[in-house]
């Protein structure tokens, strides 16, 4: 054997519970040693982990879908890494793989959970973006719960971001009429000159909601909700009948946060425009609807290849920035699909 | 010809709109003159109006699925009628026929929107309720919507109203355990005894959410929404994964209140029990769901004729006593199904 173990590992861990915005002092960098490989286990060298808005919910021991992170515990995350070493017989040293091992640089598994990318993966990180989780995410609530048709006005924010950035642009694809909404104007101009919206609002401008209705002058089918807030408030009054409104996600209230449109006017107009508004957690889709899995992978895969679908991403260099990173997703400071390089 | 035409038709028309809950004021009762007929036309004569919450919707003018009443103008609403006389090919005299010919005694109509009630109706008045437009209310919502599963526990408030009495029937018809709410103990012991429920809880009780989760262990996996307000904030901190909230009305909401739950938790609730709550209107399911009209008629009507169905009518004896009816039913003072007797 010419190959030694890595000594040290690298891993952030939940140092405390945020209350409201995470701060630096909730996480904590730690160095530990890698132990040996045991018969049956693999050793994970992770190169990219990915960020996503998710986790803040996990920092949090409200209930949930999904146990809270233990303080002390690493932080959840998917990462795609390689095979370093293997004791395990379906695995070998090289092999590119994804598996929840969260914020560390080194793993040890038994192979419970870690999957193999599929042979000819142009860019091992687009498993944890345009052809992972946020592009499931994107497709399943579109297509599944937003169903939308030809010329109908699908609206979504965080319109620059993984999961909105697909929303969009599979929308385009499916002939709607497509409206993002995103912080600034340089995400802006990005969404409609490099992913082909038909318009981009800004929702820091003063007359956002205004800007919203002109820019939707048939009014709102299809609501992609990833933030809620201010852009829940602007796009309720202009939701059509028979309007559908994926929930997936409330960034906007992930720290707090408050809307608007009290509860009552919410239900009403829910009820005389005969609307539905429906909550998903894409995990039940991987469990429940694996042939909308199989079309997703093929469809997003295919338009990716014919070059009909733009994917961006924000690379952030080594695991001691990922807090930080971390903390910038919230407040909307990523422009496209956050990833952490980790070697 | 011996037959002379009736002289006199009373009605009452909107006088003016109401700022929250409906008053004596906003009604009148007017004697005007019956039209005679001219070719193809035919004389109603009112037999049963029927009297529900949607009405309160119509006088108002603000946006809704349906133009309001106008002021001046009779009230809207279905009437099972006999007809009188005919000019019409189609019907006869002594014809039973149900149309939303409004809160008057006599309608000349042209046939527009006149439907006979299928011969061996044993109730005429069941045109108007279970039979009618609130059973099939009842029936599209709970099953298109809700898709109760047996064992599921359902929930349905105003649980011995039209709607409210047929959603727990059909629900424990289809196995689910099944919880109501009313106002005051004898519409909760109806609910149990006469109606077949698990379990109807007084939601005037101070301890009401208390005794709503006790009746529901395994939390809640339908709710037949109709009321709103604080039924609605204590069933939804009950609601499972995967909920069901079908929104048929909102009564606590039409003469304004609001909801203890902010709009943000009910967003965050809907987002992490992945819940679907959808508003609906029976009308679209006449136009657009023939197939589950015919599968109402069918269900219903056989449960009926097979006694499988309980079904109590709050019968008000003359057109006069309208709108104090009207202004109770706002209230949950009505015990069954609505109806005032016309002749």
């Amino acid at each position: 054997m010419t190959k030694t173990t890595p000594q040290t590992n690298r891993r952030i861990v939940l140092a405390s519970r945020p209350t409201g915005a995470p701060t630096a002092d909730n996480f904590r960098l730690e160095e530990v040693a890698v132990p040996a490989l045991e018969e049956g286990q693999l050793l994970l060298r992770g190169q990219w982990l990915s960020l996503d808005p998710y986790m803040r919910g996990r920092m949090s021991d409200a209930p949930s879908y999904a146990p809270p992170v233990e303080i002390g515990g690493v932080m959840t995350g998917g990462v795609v890494s390689r095979v370093e070493a293997s004791r395990h017989p379906e695995f070998k040293e090289g092999d590119l793989v994804m598996a929840y091992t969260g914020w560390q640089e080194y793993a040890v598994s038994d192979g419970t959970g870690v999957n193999k990318l599929p042979a000819g993966f142009a860019h091992p990180s687009h498993a944890l973006g345009v052809l992972g989780m946020p592009g499931y995410t994107a497709y399943a609530g579109l297509i599944d719960i937003g169903q939308p048709r030809p010329g109908e006005t699908v609206v979504v924010a965080a319109a620059t971001g993984a999961v909105g950035s697909l929303v969009g642009q599979i929308a385009k694809l499916r002939g709607c009429h497509v409206v993002g909404i995103a912080g600034g104007a340089q995400k802006c101009e990005a969404a409609v000159k490099e992913l082909g919206f038909d318009a981009c609002i800004d929702h820091r401008a003063a007359d956002f909601p205004e800007q919203l209705k002109a820019a939707c002058p048939r009014g709102i089918d299809v609501y992609f909700e990833n933030v809620g807030g201010a852009v829940l408030d602007a796009v309720f009054p202009l939701l059509n009948i028979h309007a559908r409104v994926p929930v997936c996600g409330l960034i906007a209230h992930y720290n707090g946060g408050t809307l608007a449109t009290d509860s009552a006017a919410i239900l009403r107009r829910t009820l005389t425009q005969r609307m539905r508004v429906q909550g998903f957690i894409i995990f039940d889709y991987y469990v429940n609807r694996p042939d909308l899995h199989a079309a997703f992978q093929q469809e997003v895969g295919n338009w990716l290849k014919q070059g009909k679908l733009h994917y961006r991403e924000d690379v952030v260099q080594g695991l001691e920035n990922a807090p930080e990173a971390f903390m910038g997703l919230l407040q909307g400071k990523n422009f496209g699909k956050l990833v952490v390089k980790l070697d």
